[in-house]
């Protein structure tokens, strides 16, 4: 046993893999009618019935995708199965059944598991998933998160990436550049705090930039805000790089160019003055900063009166023919090539 | 560049994430008319109209399941596969798509992991699976393999492991503890190689286990051939951990007890050669060696008569009442409760 002050803290290995399954995972109950086996066998059991299965994965790797000094468990756990739900809104489509695969170091206790755990729970409670299996194991050195989402949707209704057709209009969710306005803070703090462990950490007022990078929440609502109004979007990409590097996907799938307007791309006050604050241009923060999970999508001119009195969606440019390439449209009327400088887990960072 | 003897050896950093993908996934055709559209977008897309989907998870951490020193990369991707295939298997289905995956450190070179890739390809395209997307990511220290494998199944013939019944026969296929002695004699000829470099390794007409523990393959013919003898197993589960941790999943979920004779339990001549040679008794190594990917599975008598003369079944005992608990019958009529002292990750090795 270990102690976290007053707690008595359990070694995962004291319970073992069978031990440590049971314990994550009493008290799932299955939601979705889809689901006809959860945990407990060598595979789970789905039934589609006349529905198309979407399935996304992602892998998520201390110190790389996450860093524990400022990332509560919690969180931590919570963000990992919002980046796969993500997915599947991107598609057009619900999410269903999960499995989360975890290798965890001996550095961490049940109870820190338990917390993690906790998080990836909370969001499939939230947005009706079954947790229907999955994996763990020990680690060399840190934790790993592997995460597969199921969905579901019906046939007429999936929305690929390649399928963007000239003269459609681009439009985003939400607004843009404050997941990485926050991760910025909270890098700074942590500078700050290993320099100075006595110092408080100046965070306050900045809630909106710390949520959204800490506790990203899939645009569920919005894909059926669309449905609703006889929305189907042409093309559909989640923002997980990066307005730039997502872009660049929708438009070279699709065999087609866009034109982006730089003073439509939206972004929270807050976000323009802490991008201020750190002399970073508050578009690039939308281009190339990332992991703000909103959906970027096109729709066909004809659907403009549906969409343009909905709330939470913002048109930022249109598709153009594959010649005029991808380009950025800036404030005074200068067109910039839109590049990838999407986020690269294999650069080594500074 | 680095260089391998005569090749040069390209940085994954070279290529970054979107150009590794590109390299692993060139050239990947889909063969599965239930994969609607594979990699390429933010989920996979798949039609299982009138079929239950089977989907399970499998995570392969370096150093905790596997040793780069005796294990070629093509064999660990093999076998990484396979292990996932086994899992449908063991639910009575057919596999049909998978997800890969993969973190690795900057010790890997970009011909290292397409060396992996080409041994998962290798048991896809043997097992007729479609590969459908993935993840790839950096790693801070070991290599880390993440597979997700969906299959599908009629609704009337997936078997579970908690329907077998009292009276019910219990079968396996194959051969077992082989591969456990297959991976005591790599474990022995690493030690000798660490502690000299010049011996030459003593594996010579023991290609029997090495293959076994190496490149181990599903029973999906063996399945087939239950079905097209009109035979339904009652409960099943594949033995990656050993006879009996696997046996004693099948009688606590489905809450009934055992008698397995020990001198039924199928041994290879080779098994239980080497096995004199590590003074272990061969049952030991069927029992508690694991990673054979053989089936364990349950009929009803009344199936005796079609399963008795096709090859590669071996009756080894029965069910029995919940209260008569899980027994091994030794040679001599001794009974010996049957206990897991399967593999457990989370236990330091020694």
């Amino acid at each position: 046993m270990t102690k976290d002050n007053e707690r008595e803290l359990t070694p995962i290995s004291a319970l073992g893999e069978f031990g440590l399954i049971d314990r994550l995972t009493s008290g799932i109950r299955l939601v979705n009618t889809s689901t006809i086996k959860g945990i407990g066998d060598d595979a789970a059991v789905l039934d589609y019935n006349d529905k198309l299965t979407l399935v996304s994965t992602d892998l998520l790797i201390e110190n790389i995708h996450f860093d524990l000094v400022y990332t509560p468990l919690k969180h931590l756990g919570y963000k990992a199965a919002v980046v796969n739900i993500s997915d599947i809104a991107a598609m057009n489509g619900t999410p269903k059944q999960m499995t989360v695969s975890l290798a965890i170091s001996s550095k961490f206790s049940l109870e820190a598991i338990e917390e993690l755990y906790a998080g990836i729970r909370l969001a499939c409670d939230k947005y009706h998933i079954d947790l229907i299996g999955g994996d763990t194991s020990a680690s060399a050195s840190g934790l790993v998160i592997s995460i597969t989402i199921l969905g579901e949707i019906n046939k007429d209704q999936v929305v690929y990436r390649n399928t963007a057709a000239q003269g459609d209009i681009i439009y985003v969710t939400g607004d843009l550049g404050a997941a990485y306005m926050g991760l910025l803070l909270l890098e700074r703090e942590k500078h700050v705090y290993k320099s100075n462990p006595e110092m408080q950490p100046d965070l306050e007022g900045r809630d909106y930039l710390l949520e959204r990078q800490l506790k990203p929440e899939p645009r569920l609502a919005q894909i059926n805000l669309l449905r609703k109004n006889g929305i189907k979007p042409t093309a559909m990409i989640d923002i997980s790089d990066g307005l730039a590097s997502e872009i660049i996907h929708i438009c070279k799938q699709s065999g087609v160019g866009a034109q982006i307007y730089e003073d439509k791309i939206p972004l929270d006050a807050m976000t323009v003055s802490v991008a201020e604050e750190f002399s970073i241009l508050p578009a690039v923060a939308a281009l190339s900063g990332g992991e703000d999970y909103e959906l970027l999508f096109t729709i066909h001119q004809n659907d403009y009166e549906k969409i343009k009195n909905l709330k939470d969606f913002t048109p930022i440019g249109h598709i153009t023919d594959k010649h005029s390439g991808i380009n950025l449209v800036g404030k005074n009327g200068e067109m910039v090539p839109i590049k990838a400088q999407g986020w690269d887990a294999f650069k080594e960072n500074d």
